[in-house]
């Protein structure tokens, strides 16, 4: 679930600034919301020059980030305003303190048309999800709806 | 309409693999919605090393899928538990039986926000949308509620 | 805000038709929403050949266009259907009129999960919006329910 695309021209981040980077865009999920590790997941997308525009102008120091929120769902203002707080300190250091622009925006998928390593995921904060957690990987869990997962 | 997107490490799959792959694809939505075969859509992303993190580490084996669905949305739980059943047999031979990790989620967008070859598309289970699927292609069409579709 | 993907076959578009479709796409939302022209992000995706499956087959003159819109929401089925037809109208010099296929799809996603420059853009239509729409740049403003945006 979270699933983070990072559009950015070609050359902005070494494999380094992409584990510090999707270290610190993991670390949200799990401590706000205690999610298992491995459910986050960042796709980082170098672009060549001349392939990402702004207003009708070449942007070639932009980084465009697109997020899919599945496991949860924010459902105050509060909370969502917290969200992108977290958000935007997460990336900070990988965008505004570097001179870049960017823009960020979230979408919220269906929970249930969702599927990782074939399984359905545990519910929120279900002991399920906390071995999950525990382990960082999906484990063959008892759906109570179902005869399996 | 069903979009697919298919981010694999680069080399994980052939031509042939990809034909197979997407022809599999095509045929749950032929199979179980009567979809014209050419509403399919699949891209494969064949991604450089490093650039898929999971959780804060290269993830190297693991194919992430992301489908939007427009033409139709799935109502009930019973159907969408059969479209992602679906939709994990028809890639099993090309994530799992291969050793490779892999998570798939879908979104639904909306079917009046969607154009192909410059036509509305037809209403689900229409005569119109009969037409497209016998011929498998956009087929200049009556609508309704306008003087030409 | 808007968001938009357009994958093409390598080649397809060179710079100068780059630099003309993503300004005839953003016209289309200065002319009607008076948008900042900064908010139209245009990423263009060259994808290599075989990489774009239509039911099953190889499309390698076909065009895929994916929107996600953020700023406004387009709430009756008129403003909806003439949203379509400028985005076709946009679109239709370098899609139809070169004889490519084509295909368009817009998703709608949260206004209170995106951000700009770190800042919660302002409201639609509110005076902020306009000094970001007159400088085309994101300038701080004062958020009414909150100390600063």
């Amino acid at each position: 679930m979270p699933y983070w695309k990072i559009y950015s021209p070609e050359g902005t981040y070494t494999k380094e600034d992409k584990q510090a980077m999707s270290t610190a865009i993991t670390d949200i999920y799990v401590e706000f919301a205690e999610l298992p590790r491995f459910y986050v997941v960042v796709l980082f997308e170098d672009r060549p020059a001349d392939t990402i525009w702004v207003g009708g102008e070449p942007a070639n120091h932009f980084v465009r980030i697109v997020v899919d929120h599945i496991a949860r769902q924010v459902d105050t203002p509060e909370l969502r305003l917290m969200t992108m707080e977290a958000v935007e300190a997460a990336i900070e250091p990988f965008v505004k303190d570097r001179g870049l622009d960017w823009e960020v925006h979230i979408d919220e998928t269906p929970f249930d048309l969702w599927r990782t390593q074939g399984m359905t995921p545990p519910p929120p904060e279900s002991e399920a999800e906390r071995l999950w957690a525990a382990e960082n990987r999906a484990v063959p869990w008892e759906h109570p709806e179902r005869p399996s997962a």
